[in-house]
């Protein structure tokens, strides 16, 4: 599919000046554009390598001087990455996937598939599941029983949801993605170790061999609307009532959400983040590559973690945090430059040492 | 399923008070509970939003004081936690795959499949594989030639287990869980910069560029009985041997446990677990999340080790570890004091060599 | 198959002496090794255990007295490690995947499928894709539109390769390896709370509630030749060129590498690193175990990184790196020491603060 730049820059909302007319069928980085591509140049040490290229048109930061920079057409963006988004969905031409339902796929009598619903090649979709209007379930997709599934959802190959799952509009998941798992829940017969461990910040006391008792997950996973999961991500299902994923939360690859935790609307959680069981969270939180959050923690709105961050404790709202444990950012940075300094401390505390005993034997 | 509250208290062993001829068709949490629910209420900061739900009975500590909780029946636990064990098990309507061997499975007619099992929908069983009595293989799950796998498995949807692996009875795996893929094992033609560096803890000595070979992984996988593999968790197979679990060990999500390890029996391996290749653990230990064992390491029986640790040498048994690099658990915490104490002991310490300078000067 | 001792030192390159004429089936650890197993003795404290096994012939070290230690025969290796490369190569069986294009595979007309392929049970294979000669598509695969795939290929069971990727050749992939989802890359309207902490350094200013929009990833994954994924690892599609990974890199399980990275060639990347959104390294590095790496860092070549670390920075060329964050590794071992010692430099400071206080008074 191709566009004019005047209907590009109409999508998006954004000036545009020059030759408006010129046809562009994909974006590419300035080096590497040819004349029917947009360039991305939207900023000033990406538009120097537009010369190395051959766009004739490129996405510029308002007021860019498109002239200067040998350019027949410009769109012009106040915040080029934001554009960025709905330019990029424009011109995503998409997993091409085989519409409609393949014949293939195994799908139980009882469920409900809404209106313009693609089911891939060896899919299965199981007992009184409920898959919305226009939604697209990947090849090799697993739907377990009594799923229900909002519309217009995308889901890439090899996607699980199991059993009692329950998903709102506009999902996307990513291929391997786990939704509904059971929880990591055991328990020994009597107090064990870890428990004591626990209660006591080290001292396990005598430790005695106990064998663990499964606690199986009766509860599902409540997803909102406008979520993403990446890839080989799991969302385990809760004890008792459900594990719930807020509207608009994105969720990257590797991430594990343990049993019970309620994770707050517009939250960003990044690749190999891991919630134990029953976090809570609250709103617009993000939370960076790594971090690991204990179970039963409360984090509050706003909160924001630095790559592998160790949470070990509740977080109010507004807080960025990082290290391990973790503190206020600012504290941890005061902590890492003071053990810097810490070798030229100890000499200078042995200097010290010696001139006091010296002036000690002086008096 | 329906029981009855008196079924459920003999079923657990527990005793039971009031109308223990109610019906309960679930449990819930007692905000959430109806009349129809058993509602859990096993502390006493639980007990207080029973008046927020319908129960009529629940399962509460030993010694609680049901009517005046406004219930009409009770159970009571000693150890409400195990208990749940139990209840959950007898509460958990399962995951509902198809029964028997379903047409679409793709099935060697080597394979010796046990009495009652289940294979389910686009699953492939490889040559001379062999499935215990009354095993459940999900959907699109692969298991490859000369498998062994006890009776009374549980596989959920699209878990693999690799050629030549075997496994006791009463496994279960989560959908995604991989055992037996290939050891992350390669050699360089000549000693490489990452041998050296270890030889000299940091130096490399001059870098040479070269590639790296492959060594294949020769073994396979053992697991005992009653071993839980989690979501998208990885056990690799041994090179030479096997790589080795021992019985009733618990492994959560997104684990990796690399070529020759031998885990023993009863751990518990939270989520985000690495164990490099050919580390060797004692029983009953238990790893909090995202902590990582280097390889060759030898790790005692009843080892704690709280979330996000990071072990590079040997732990001896009974130690509850923390921290990077990990140490025990005390002396960790003592050293996070006083890294926050630092920038006051440099301030200190300035003062310090004021006064004495001055005081030299006044000698 | 067999080989005799001669045939095994004449692929290796290695020397033989004794009874070469000795029938190997396999190779085991000395203690489990019977007559017709090759034992692997590669040092002098792995040997001590030949008596235990029954082994006729060992692979062992260059100059090993191979008589004294019973044997009949002996390969000697100057790098034994390396040698095992080569054996093991040898002794693989294999998965015994069932052979050639099975009937259930589903498969585009369109696509390429070169000579000698096989693509198992339950694969997909998607329109205009092209697979290389030899190359085999394990069981329950999914391979995108446009893949470009070369020969000699090996991908195990439940392996995902997105729409628009390309690999070279001898490429290999483990169970669950996601090879082209969508990168983790969102935008909010106005100035997120994340993007001013990291202009401050700690302060987000007023947090402000925005939801994320979503930047499609228009670029795909480029794989050099030689390259190994393992399992459940997942690197993520470019957004708008393609991702790159280098010819003769060997990526280990649960691994993230994220959108527009760039990895350089014969690089080892251990389990569960994750490399966040446009990271640049170059060759010959290594990357310990659940290292993280921030976004938009440059890592020269020979880097290495000890386990668990986090890079937060970029790092020059040859550099051996470790901790949170990252230092050179001697840096960060003289910090860990001087943790350790804190506790009585402070006992010090206060001993030495009173003793001036008192030569104060004194004076």
């Amino acid at each position: 599919m191709t566009y004019t730049v005047q209907d590009i820059a109409a999508a998006l909302g954004c000036e545009a000046a020059g030759a408006t007319d010129i046809s562009i069928e994909a974006v590419r980085e300035p080096a590497e554009a040819g004349p029917e591509h947009l360039a991305l140049a939207m900023k000033p040490e990406f538009a120097e390598t537009l010369s190395q290229g051959r766009a004739r048109a490129a996405l510029l930061w308002t007021g860019a001087d498109w002239q200067a920079l040998g350019l027949e057409a410009a769109i012009f963006a106040q915040r080029p990455r934001f554009a960025l988004a709905g330019l990029s969905q424009m011109m995503d031409p998409g997993a091409r996937y085989p519409q409609g339902i393949h014949p293939t796929a195994v799908i139980d009598p009882s469920a409900e598939i809404g209106e313009g619903v693609t089911i891939g090649p060896l899919a299965m979709v199981g007992p009184n599941a409920v898959i919305g209007a226009r939604s697209v379930i990947g090849p090799q997709c697993y739907i377990g029983a009594e799923v229900r599934l909002g519309g217009d959802a995308l889901l890439h190959a090899q996607v699980t949801v199991a059993h009692g799952v329950t998903i709102g509009a506009h999902f996307m998941a990513q291929s391997g993605a786990r939704i509904g798992s059971d929880g990591f829940s055991f328990v020994t017969p009597e107090k064990s170790g870890a428990e004591r461990a626990r209660e006591t910040l080290g001292d396990q006391g005598e430790a005695k061999a106990q064998s663990w008792a499964r606690i199986h997950s009766l509860g599902g996973v409540t997803i909102g609307n406008d979520v993403e999961v990446g890839s080989n991500t799991c969302i385990d299902r809760g004890t008792v009532r459900d594990t719930v994923i807020g509207d608009g939360t994105k969720i990257d690859n590797l991430v594990q959400i343990g049993h019970n935790c309620i994770i707050g609307k517009d939250c960003l959680i990044c690749g190999h983040v891991g919630f134990a069981g029953s976090v809570k969270t609250g709103n617009n939180c993000v939370f960076g590559g790594q971090t690991g959050i204990a179970d039963n923690l409360f984090i509050g709105d706003n909160v924001i973690s630095g790559g592998g961050t160790t949470i070990l404790s509740n977080v109010p709202s507004g807080r960025v945090m990082l290290g391990y444990p973790a503190t206020k950012m600012d504290v941890q940075t005061e902590s890492y430059k003071a053990i810097r300094r810490l070798p030229r401390l100890m000499r200078d505390v042995a200097a010290l040492k010696k001139a006091v005993s010296k002036q000690g034997e002086s008096d």
